[in-house]
């Protein structure tokens, strides 16, 4: 309780984002308040605006601006013939700023849950199969997380593009990332890297 | 860059929060976006709702929504006669929190820094002032920062409040905080810890 409800009522709303607990929070309204009101004031605008504008990409579900997103709308990358499904719009913002993919993405905003009531429609599976169906699919990158429910919605995606005439299905390399050191990785992950080894090239 | 320009910009006005880089501040978003659109819009609202209404109580200069603070309007505080000068607003609510004190407070509102150009002026030292004339202040508790701006500050602070009628002149007690382990504890501290020990009660 500080002297103002003002206050009071923003350290509370703060508290909504991820990581901000009650003394981050009003460690951020004291600096809001003390020297980037209106910084913090266009923040509001912004927070507002973004909630009202950003809709999902009625091609692939990213989020987006427009009815089309512009990774769709982008000639090239139809061409491509790539598909990536990934769990998030995070996910393709993780991929792009890796600047070699090319392709066309699909978010699925999460993985099969059924405990939690989240099963095809949830993920747009049904708009999926209708660009599987077009036939313009050439490739079908799946990128779901490396865990068991993600697994387990590449494995369900995989049999639905099965039925359509997608040219290869192909998965994403899980093993030990770069740059780590052998030690330092767990053992699933070092295991399920042995157990997938390549040959030499 | 997404493909979303409200998602671009909203990662990057996240960012005027301290302790919210580029990586937290995508994190927050895309959470905001997928679970809670309504109350980042209501965080939105109450940005530049606050920015908007919380200016400064015209006597302690504490954050508040009217033009005197609650602490002020207060009867009993005033009678009490005390009046506690500390550097930010933030430094109230963690007296308030400590329960203990009832009497009045000033908020400075940082320290004297004259190369940042923070003089008197900049504190509010004239409006203490005129509160030091009323006469009405029996005990001035000086609550600034053990640092060495903060002391100075308090220093200065002494000397204008002598030309007064002041009860008393007190400084919060500084030394080694409770429930420490004093091999834990900077030697600056312990030092001044050791010099300034009081006589067994």
């Amino acid at each position: 309780m500080s002297a103002s409800t003002h206050l009071d009522r923003l350290i509370q709303a703060l508290q909504i984002q991820p990581g901000v607990g009650p003394r981050a929070a009003a460690r951020i309204a004291y600096y809001l308040l003390g020297r980037r009101r209106e910084d913090a004031q266009a923040l509001g605008q912004i927070l507002i605006d973004a909630m009202d504008k950003i809709q999902l990409c009625s091609c692939c579900r990213n989020y987006c601006d427009d009815e089309v997103c512009a990774l769709c709308s982008d000639p090239k990358r139809r061409e491509s013939g790539q598909l990536c499904v990934v769990e998030s719009p995070a996910d393709v913002a993780a991929i792009e700023q890796s600047q070699n993919y090319k392709g066309r993405y699909f978010v699925l905003h999460g993985h099969l849950s059924p405990i939690d009531g989240i099963g095809a429609n949830e993920l747009g599976l049904p708009l999926l199969d209708g660009i599987l169906a077009t036939g313009n699919v050439t490739e079908l990158i799946l990128a779901t997380n490396p865990t068991i429910e993600g697994d387990a919605t590449a494995a369900y995606i995989a049999q639905l593009a099965k039925r359509y005439e997608v040219g290869t299905i192909t998965k994403i390399a899980s093993g030990v990332p770069l740059g780590g050191a052998l030690d330092n990785i767990d053992q699933k992950t070092l295991l399920n890297a042995i157990a997938n080894r390549r040959p030499w090239e």
